[in-house]
């Protein structure tokens, strides 16, 4: 690791804003990895050994956003029902601050239209799955690929990611409460629809 | 148009079969279009005309399943539950005789798993949200862009994909029934983790 400068800022982050810049502005197909490592100040084999995939610049360290998750679901009492422990957990390891929301957007924005971009995250998507199919599994006594756990797991995360996108759709909207109202309509079978 | 034999089948539905065969087995990659119209008898030519997209071929003629959802959610009563109405018209258009699933097991396994695919597939899956989500804003008077339309549109959607993925996982399980179950528990807010 050759750190050299920016010690107000670690080498990832650099990475990650320089790569979100770079595939906005010019598209994520457009922009090499070297690109991103030389605007980063890396070199391209730093840029693949933090990022296996240029894809993976985008989702930034997702693994350890898909380790909070699991750790918020297996810490939640067993007492607690099991899609509000769910919803809970999403909501907590969404919740940004006001500074981080501008990259958020930008990298939000390329997951969720750049085409380039869907078979990685369909991977990434797996994970987050995994984790609460297999929660919904350690409650229900469900193998985790039954039915159960897998549709709690599919639309929880159908419910975040509509909530990433209508938040993305207006610029004024809080991210907080469209993920909020999402998971409120989906525990409660849309009572919306029936109002 | 040029089909000279095998007058009981029509010709796009050979080529859908020759393409899930061949990709089936050999993997969506490693065969070429050219190679799937030899496979039924047609030119690259005539395959590009029927599917503009490789990828198409594996989807069979999805515009016309996508415009008889639209068709069922636009002939259903005002007065129906909204989720109720999108839940049937998806099990209409997702009710397959015992003949015909064999083809949609190859074909549905190539779409739920095929990284290949997946960046094709956002596209399809964005054709049945849109109608769906346009059938949901007209019954609330919501935007067909806010957070419920969306919301509704893509956990239908998580729910009928889960469906099809544990269909796929056990060779003995109804697709009717599993879809059916999976519609009754987001209608519902997921009664069965309550239990």
């Amino acid at each position: 690791m050759t750190s050299t400068d920016a010690p107000a800022e670690a080498p990832r982050a650099r990475v990650e804003r320089a790569a979100l810049e770079l595939f906005t502005s010019r598209g994520f197909d457009a922009v090499p990895a070297e690109e991103v490592a030389d605007a980063a100040g890396i070199s391209r084999r730093t840029f693949f050994r933090y990022y296996p995939a240029k894809a993976d610049a985008v989702w930034g360290d997702f693994a350890a956003h898909v380790a909070r998750l699991d750790g918020l679901l297996r810490a939640a009492g067993p007492d607690r029902p099991v899609l509000a422990t769910i919803c809970a957990a999403y909501a907590e390891v969404n919740d940004y601050g006001e500074a981080d929301l501008p990259v958020l957007r930008q990298r939000m924005r390329l997951i969720l239209t750049e085409p380039a971009l869907q078979a990685h995250s369909q991977l990434r998507y797996a994970e987050i799955d995994r984790v609460v199919a297999a929660h919904v599994a350690r409650s229900s006594g469900d193998d985790p690929s039954g039915l159960l756990p897998r549709l709690v797991a599919a639309s929880t995360r159908a419910a975040a990611t509509t909530a990433f996108a209508a938040w993305l759709a207006d610029d004024r909207s809080d991210l907080g409460r469209q993920l909020h109202r999402a998971f409120d309509e989906l525990a409660a079978g849309f009572p919306s629809l029936r109002s």
